[in-house]
């Protein structure tokens, strides 16, 4: 039996998470939740899953809903509140599905709390990954990820030596608007950006996918989950998002992970490791689908790519400036405060500015993470 | 390092085993080799390799070989040749690409004398799957594909668990005439079905590829190396020969292995398992070819691929048949004697007359095989 610890339980991730664990009583059984402000939604899940802790972002939620559950569970708040659902002493699980840099901390406590842990959280590893990786070698902790991509090339390295690994291929959909050119661009929409073609998924990372700075992020967390050069790690246009990500071999040969895109999958993969348990969906059927499409990435195109493989390969804080700043601009552009292409002129001009530090502790990435916000926010 | 023993030395996959081997000599030493009439050859592949044990298939070449090179080889010949490089003392691994039935005892006798399989001869596992799997499991010995389509399904396994196996996809370019109707390949020629889109490969098995048998062979040799029922392995029609198969695992992920078609990659990979090595080549380059197509597979269009499952499913002698037909009929069909779609029409009648015996031992085998290429080149 696995007991989860689930941070972020009512967002997009943390939703599936549920469905994987509703199916599988009898292998998962969840523990402990945070969750945010929709405390409607907190309520459905206690009445289903009968958690032991629950953890909202308000002191006010947090105090409705002891009077309403007087009995049996602890309820807590704010990040504290987040760090307490992490390291529940009976899970052995933390699927840490929380939004943005406050998911840091948290992952870090449960890793000193030898859980495994199941990280959909990109923060964590873009912002903190030399301290990240270092606590899990230290603590023989597991980091299991739940993003499709890594998930595919953590399924492609199994049985397979890392001195043998040639290239990891992270495949990129292309997002909302792979089709239009920069000229184009200036122009669209927040409802044109949240209309991604393949996946169902929360705003933020919708509008990351338009911009191409999703793989970004992911190209970093490959970096700092599978330790390989950035050199190592290539991007491919794949329209379909059939093919979820490959791993070439030194012998030349190209180990591939397929699937419809379903979270779920990963999700559930992520909880069973290092089992597959059954899952109840539709065969892939290639015959159907008929053509798998492949191009060249466009660093031209998708500069916030570039921007992220920049701050990447100097590592530091930089890594946390791209990060920090592309958080502040996309909140700006979903409430259409900026435009789509300021995104990439904000993160640009904020890397640009920054003296990077490097290995930095915790301290300075957060003082950078605070600042940086503040000066894209001046900056419209 | 590996110490090989190696049959069909002279054959397309003999010639690239020797480039494999070449390439890389402090991991891979040949110590035995056999060949058939092609003696030029065998001479070049003696003073460049200089194994120790050299089988040919006719006396009076042995005798030839004996008198050029007085002392430090041994020479033989004969099935009993054949034999005698399987077991050599100091080989530790045979790699299996002679080409017929004539494979299968020398297989065993190599299992007997506890050396890892390298497997390229189809009927070995074909004719005598059960026999030959229950021997490599008495004596703890493993059989490592080499044929790329087996090779790709064995690397999709690798770190994953039997029962979660789902389905095995072999992937099938459709030969030389995949877009002839029936209609259209009453009448095509030798030099046609000879000239295979993809592989450069031995004449016999580039026939097979164009009649959709050797796919049938190769369902039937999954069945044996993956021990999975028939309704488990499916074929699916990809016409760049890119990807080389897949695994669906039953939470409906696919693990794919694809590689540009280089038989030397799954040589390699037979000679160095566990481990990989590297190889010298060009890395695939998914966004130069740009699509990948999949169809499915039309059981009317190809019927010695219906011919094979059914037989494969029906077991006993009936692959014998399927394969001795097979083998004389395209035989037949290579000198002139008989056209295309008369292979498929021999080897039908072959199958419909057969009497099947079930779990039939090597004699019973044998008969059947010299039975049914009887039958079939009494009827042009």
């Amino acid at each position: 039996m696995k007991y989860i610890s689930l941070l972020g339980a009512t967002g997009s991730i943390g939703l599936q998470t549920l469905d994987v664990i509703r199916e599988k009583p009898e292998q998962f059984k969840l523990l402990a939740i945070s969750a945010g402000k929709n405390i409607e939604l907190v309520r459905k899940i206690i009445n289903e899953f009968s958690p032991e802790l629950v953890s909202v972002q308000l002191k006010g939620d947090c105090e409705k809903l002891k009077t309403e559950y007087p009995s049996g569970i602890k309820f807590t708040y704010g990040t504290d509140g987040l760090s307490e659902v992490a390291v529940h002493e009976k899970s052995n699980i933390l699927l840490n599905a929380v939004m943005g840099s406050v998911g840091l901390h948290p992952t870090l406590q449960a890793i000193k709390a030898k859980k495994t842990i199941a990280l959909a959280n990109k923060e964590t590893l873009v912002t903190a990954g030399h301290i990240v990786m270092a606590a899990a070698k230290e603590n023989n902790v597991s980091i299991l990820p739940v993003d499709s991509e890594h998930s595919a090339i953590f399924q492609c390295l199994q049985g397979e030596q890392h001195k043998n690994v040639n290239r990891l291929i992270v495949t990129a959909s292309g997002g909302s608007f792979r089709d239009l050119t920069r000229e184009e661009l200036r122009f669209v929409t927040v409802d044109q950006a949240l209309n991604h073609p393949n996946w169902s998924m929360g705003s933020k990372i919708t509008i990351d996918s338009a911009t191409m700075m999703n793989k970004g992020l992911e190209v970093i967390e490959a970096h700092w989950l599978f330790n390989l050069p950035y050199e190592k790690i290539d991007v491919l246009l794949h329209r379909e998002s059939i093919i979820h990500s490959m791993v070439e071999y030194h012998d030349s040969s190209v180990i591939a992970q397929l699937g419809s895109p379903d979270m779920r999958v990963p999700i559930q993969y992520a909880l069973s490791y290092p089992d597959r348990l059954y899952y109840e969906t539709e065969s892939l059927n290639l015959a159907k689908i008929r053509k798998l499409h492949f191009e060249d990435m466009d660093f031209q195109r998708f500069r916030c790519l570039q921007f992220a493989y920049e701050a990447g390969k100097v590592g530091g804080t930089m890594p946390t400036v791209l990060n920090a700043a592309n958080e502040a601009a996309v909140s700006a552009f979903l409430l259409g405060e900026i435009s789509f292409l300021d995104i990439e002129e904000l993160i640009e001009k904020a890397l640009v500015r920054h003296n990077n530090i490097e290995n930095p502790d915790l301290d300075a990435i957060q003082e950078v993470d605070i600042e940086t916000r503040k000066y894209v926010n001046s900056l419209f």
